[in-house]
């Protein structure tokens, strides 16, 4: 997504060669009309995929997913994070290692509202090691809903995250996926080796 | 706003005289839709307020904020929310305590985002005894930003936070304003009393 790419380009922080920092419109500030467009290129990219809600976590994919879920026409579920649970009754929980901030959290979502019947799709901002990925995938088969495919906003493909997915026959699609933060540059993959 | 009026009386569920839940549309499932409503009428109350930034606190009031910011065409920043900072560098931060969870949380905003010339809006999902929106202001004031005024989905108006506020001289809208939860009711106030 040329405007997602040239945003990070433009205003994108390379911190070291892992870290990426893009607070200026993703993680703290958020800029409405980039995820608006977001919104849109998730929605047009499954728009074959019969999906009845999108699952995200808290909190920086609270905003990409509600905007996916606009153009899909179907509610949106953040999963809560917590340091650890104990009232777990009518909760499905699962547990999410952060590599970034070295904790691991109980996430966690209502049985109320993901049931066998719904077709997922999973948004989040980042993808990098791909634990906030396997845990909302592990909450929606309790659920024995069915996975429709992950979106994410930046992929960081360098890391082994996207490719583990992938390999489980998950469609995965990133918006923006890098190959690089070698020298403080920012390299992406091409949209085609991209998928 | 009777859209959402209509809303809390279909699918709010009352747990006691002062507790109502709402997760089926703002705190964990949320409704795209009604929030897109909810931005838009945000963006008409304070559209001759100039207002250049909104201030929000993660994690619910994230959509609310970011459809207010996409209607008024301004960036959206939410406060990041911790146990208790270490690192303060370049933040500025408050202190909140939350009388539902019984918990004190630092909150911060980089100083990157929030500027002496913003005029700022701050929106939240619920206001009841003030705690969040105190701090808010408080970074506000720290910024040397002006504030606009205070926009809230759902007051309880019975409670002391959205009066201490206006005492103050701050604007607050409330897109709903409830009086009373008594016997598992919810009453509103009407919109006059409401302002």
């Amino acid at each position: 997504m040329e405007l997602l790419k040239n945003k990070i380009l433009q205003e994108g922080k390379v911190l070291s060669e892992s870290v990426l920092k893009v607070d200026s419109f993703l993680n703290h500030q958020i800029d409405p009309e980039l995820m608006q467009e977001i919104g849109k290129e998730f929605a047009t990219r499954f728009a074959d995929s019969n999906i009845t809600k999108i699952l995200s976590i808290e909190s920086s994919g609270i905003a990409p997913a509600m905007m996916a879920g606009l153009y899909l026409g179907v509610p949106v579920i953040f999963a809560r994070k917590r340091k650890s649970l104990t009232l777990t009754d009518h909760l499905y929980t699962s547990s999410v290692h952060s590599f970034t901030k070295n904790e691991t959290n109980d996430i966690s979502v209502s049985k109320d509202f993901l049931l066998a019947d719904d077709v997922v799709l999973v948004i989040d901002d980042f993808l990098a090691n791909g634990q906030a990925v396997h845990g909302l995938v592990d909450i929606i088969e309790q659920a024995k809903a069915q996975l429709a495919g992950v979106g994410i906003v930046i992929e960081k493909g360098f890391q082994p995250g996207g490719a583990a997915i992938r390999e489980q026959g998950i469609r995965v699609e990133s918006l923006a996926n890098i190959r690089s933060l070698v020298n403080g540059k920012v390299e992406f993959f091409s949209e085609v080796n991209a998928k």
